[in-house]
């Protein structure tokens, strides 16, 4: 799996199971059609595939459960970028969908997207024992609420009133990305019902990926032009956004994201001591990764 | 149950169990609390509570079902207020929450509050069996995806560019008006397993009753001021939105609630021959509409 080539099968399935508007004005079908077209990296769908692989999940509910996570993080982005919140020009190297469609119409695809990920996780979880879908819920109200991203894009708004700590930023990129990598690893499991030591290894292994994937993703902003990234660049100083490379300077962001890799190895290393169909972890940390901050580096 | 007068009962729910924010940033935890603390008529809320009593549901379900339907409608109203929607600057007799808290702040209230439904809902239909589980589902994701209060809300904006014929006004308004009301009286029902024909006479009459309902609000839009109906007034004609009232002029528009009501009260009838337990509809039928119609009237 190559992070850098989308996987046919997950893009299908994204266009696939996107929301249907077959009699929603023409604006909003546009708008719906055009957002499932761009899909982005898909970091988020291939983690939470390869998670489900690992737990034995069924293909079409793997597929399911990754376009579901997909769209949440989709809806994110869409309403992240509207002029109230970070006014963004670009993305996935096009206009923002809101600067194409009006902001009304990306808000609305942005609940559609919402509402149709509640709908394919609940239809996935739905065979499963009630505890199991209690703990599904649980976890899908965090990572989407005030605790998850929503508290996380709030507090990112807030960050220039507040103490710019390296602390204050990793709390937000906990929430902002964290979260919904931890969903993608933790979903698939609970599905399997892993014991709690496992799951509680999920969520470590979601934090130091979220602040290492955060805080390269800052490094890029602060280092990159538009068009390398396919969005806007260097608006975290513009902004005063929470940004780890502003915070510390970039080569002691280097050393932060070095320590986070570590720290995520060494979590991955127990969990496939545990459960060796986790080995699946350590071949994603590296392409995702490692790739991934070498290239920032050389560029 | 006086549907001026809100019932202690469900107020109480509706803060006790609103989106938890303790970490969240100061900002959208008090949009959070402002907006719970602003509960409505709760029409939906207490609709529902109804249709439970009537399915048997015990009062701890009912009263998380109650809650989630409001926090859905009420996240709706949140952002159809947005200067991208209705710019609209008063809702529940108060300054509207983006004006007072700012607009990215009441957008991410609005996610919170759909959050906690999407969990609360999927809380109370935990036990159930995974078809009633999944009928709850697919009737969630119809009412509040494109082909319900989303695509209304679409339709809504869309409005002024299309025809503007009474029949396009009863698309949007059964999208936007009746679809919540129907979930109200459905996902009670649902939870208890009816015949299909019972929850197509439940469709049917969220139908009128919605259709009514909107049409009354559009004679007072264009008869009543702000102070009266505690948001912006005459805006639908300022904005081109649409008006049933504006469309045929208010006498018009009173025998079109007149027929409306009547077909309610005709399936109405119709459900509480085949179950003594729906004889509450006629009642809230009367209080809700009936009352309501003739307050307008008059003023």
């Amino acid at each position: 799996m190559t992070p850098a080539n989308p996987d046919d099968r997950l893009v299908r399935a994204l266009a696939a199971l996107a929301p249907r508007a077959a009699q929603a004005p023409a604006a909003l079908r546009t708008a719906l059609a055009d957002a499932a077209a761009r899909p982005g990296r898909l970091a988020r769908a291939r983690l939470l595939l390869a998670s489900a692989g690992a737990a034995g999940m069924p293909d079409a509910a793997a597929e399911r459960l990754a376009c579901a996570v997909e769209y949440w993080h989709l809806a994110s982005l869409l309403l992240d970028d509207l002029p109230c919140m970070d006014d963004a020009e670009e993305r996935r190297g096009r206009r923002c969908l809101h600067r194409v469609h009006g902001e009304s119409t990306a808000i609305l695809a942005a609940l559609a997207f919402i509402n149709r990920a509640y709908t394919l996780a609940g239809e996935v979880f739905a065979p499963r024992p009630a505890p199991v879908r209690r703990a599904a819920l649980a976890l899908v109200e965090t990572v989407m609420g005030p605790d998850g991203i929503v508290g996380g894009q709030a507090a990112d708004l807030a960050f220039a009133a507040g103490p710019r700590t390296p602390a204050a930023i990793g709390r937000i990129a906990w929430r902002k990305t964290g979260t919904l990598l931890w969903l993608s690893l933790a979903l698939p499991a609970l599905w399997a019902e892993p014991a709690p030591a496992h799951q509680r290894a999920l969520r470590r292994l979601g934090l130091y990926w979220g602040l290492a994937y955060q805080a390269i993703d800052d490094i890029g902003d602060v280092l990159s032009t538009s068009v390398q990234s396919g969005k806007t660049a260097q608006r975290d100083a513009a902004l005063t956004r929470p940004n780890l490379a502003l915070a510390l300077g970039v080569p002691a962001a280097h050393r932060r994201v070095g320590r986070l890799l570590g720290q995520a190895r060494a979590t991955i290393a127990g969990l496939a001591a545990a459960d060796s169909r986790l080995a699946f972890l350590a071949r994603w940390h590296e392409t995702m990764f490692v790739a991934r901050a070498a290239s920032r580096r050389a560029a």
